[in-house]
């Protein structure tokens, strides 16, 4: 039996990746971030990023933390931002509150401000020590840095699997519940593509059931009937709707759902509705293969073929027998998935692994 | 942070279950038994079932202990016997040595004799608690508490899927050695169902990997080929083959393969297969679906329509696209798992369920 003092930098970086979650959903395209300031082993000051437009998590801390800041160590899980943005640099607050040390997560992803915000600490005498619990820091923001690194949207593929690999289109009931992670991930990305199938009656609106939670823009597939009736449910003011459909698709509105977007392409395809994302600054789209696999077709293809998926999320059912395969045959690419990691949630287990 | 101290009866009964493991696939169709004898919180014996015939756990624990079992409290992880049969009953031994107290795991699974050890112990008054890590004792030895009250072999189905529910044909490469959870398995069945075109150059030979491993009984389906060649390398000594083929089917032979015993069915069936298995007293059949998925179509819907399944294990593979799914067209049946749980191994998943 061996008892460990929880005293370490990887301690406070934690601390910080678990602060910095408490705004999920709300920064984008911001990163997420968090800040504590540590003095003779005690925390002295606190906080995050809660906004885009709003100051950053060092802002905060070092107001939190007062004249405590002087000598003190600075943790943070991003790397301080450097330029004047929508508020001043992180680097010259730091500087101010005459911090001794900044120990950093990650750098900064854009390769052309990358460690930038790190020697202008070092230059102004103070100890800088960065990667710690990097992974971790770069999984939280995940979506942030593909982003920033290739111009586009993190897309994540979610679908269930039956135990004998059927193609699944339920949720077990307990994971859109709050706390579930179904719930959860409606509040982490930006946007979630549905087939307007899964919109019908007989399911319940997508919305995150997190307190407080920012909902996604839900984008529907018309493309699998000729005549697409939305419940009146969808346009519960919370969450917004834009409707893609293929040219020959007549979309049908009941009366109260006339000021929904709608889209007409000449061919349902995945870059358009990216690029679409990409104008509304939208940084992160889950797509959710449940409801008529014909709706995902010949976005999956596309997908594939041209690398556009980064994330692959299953959720495996305690069942045996699932529905047909259709929509998976382009997904036979024979390629590896990273990283591929399983946790148990209730009666279904969750697998998450990446392109 | 809290420590723990880990002198808890749960503790003692965990180390009775990893001692009893020392024996796995050696002791059928005994149980896995371990025992710890323990005083003034120091373990002074401990002994586990080391193969039928052979004396009992708490007979080589007392041995172990001496004249320091009087008074010691005995954890077994399966209640002691109360019979007469190849050795004297263990509950005379424990009397006979003046323990004080004896913790159990589980009773006896046999309903007829259940508890009659524990009332015996009682009656001469011992100190008898019992249900202790009961979960896990009945986990160490699901299969013989299946034949148990079954009179049937325990059978379990294994199988491996790509991420995007494909069957696939491989594992992964470590999982087959020593210490892979595919080597684990081989040694704690009694008998491994396959394809006959596993068997061909292709595959290696189905042998567990573990130090000293009793190798199962390999029970070669040959249905799908005219003319069934064995490699050579299946009559490897330690492993013993027999194969069951459709009355169609004629089985030749390389000259070295002769000794292996041959059951010519007028319709492949695993009622069969299960009877013969049965007839050998062996009490755990793994039926491995890799290979011709035309091989286990009739015998996996036999399967699930008499329910002859009792677990399943599938290794999710971290690739996308797997191979046709023929074989599982008989698994449709909507049916619920229970206890689905998953662990990471290397780049694979392992998921494990009960029907």
């Amino acid at each position: 039996m061996r008892c460990v003092e929880s005293n370490d930098d990887g301690f406070y970086v934690r601390k910080c990746v678990e602060i910095a979650r408490k705004a999920v959903g709300h920064t984008s395209p911001n990163p997420m971030v968090g800040c504590v300031i540590v003095k003779n082993g005690e925390i002295v000051g606190e906080g995050f990023h809660p906004k885009a437009g709003q100051p950053h998590a060092e802002v905060f801390a070092l107001r939190d933390a007062g004249d405590l800041a002087e000598n003190a160590t600075a943790f943070v899980s991003l790397e301080p931002c450097n330029h004047y943005g929508r508020t001043p640099p992180c680097t010259e607050a730091l500087i101010k509150a005459k911090v001794k040390k900044v120990v950093v997560g990650m750098v900064d992803p854009n390769p052309i401000v990358a460690s930038t915000g790190l020697s202008k600490l070092r230059d102004a005498g103070i100890e800088v020590i960065t990667g710690v619990e990097e992974e971790l820091c770069r999984k939280l923001n995940e979506a942030y840095i593909h982003q920033m690194l290739t111009g586009n949207p993190f897309v994540t593929l979610r679908y269930s699997l039956s135990i004998d690999g059927g193609f699944a289109d339920q949720l077990a009931a307990e994971v859109m519940e709050s706390g579930g992670y179904y719930s959860k991930l409606l509040q982490e990305y930006d946007a979630v593509v549905v087939s307007s199938f899964l919109l019908s009656a007989k399911y319940s609106v997508l919305s995150s059931k997190e307190p407080g939670a920012k909902q996604p823009l839900q984008i529907v597939l018309a493309k699998s009937s000729g005549s697409l009736q939305l419940p009146a449910v969808t346009t519960d003011t919370s969450s917004k709707t834009i409707i893609f459909s293929d040219k020959d698709i007549a979309v049908e509105f009941e009366e109260s759902q006339r000021g929904i977007e709608t889209v007409v392409l000449d061919r349902m395809n995945l870059t358009a509705i990216l690029e679409h994302c990409k104008r509304q600054g939208l940084c992160s789209v889950m797509l959710d293969l449940r409801g008529n696999s014909a709706d995902f077709e010949e976005i999956l293809q596309e997908g594939f073929e041209q690398s556009l998926f980064q994330k692959v999320i299953v959720e495996v059912l305690a069942i045996l027998g699932g529905n047909s395969k259709e929509a998976f045959k382009y997904m036979q690419q024979n390629r590896r998935l990273k990283n591929l990691t399983s946790r148990t949630l209730g009666e279904s287990i969750l697998l998450e692994g990446y392109l």
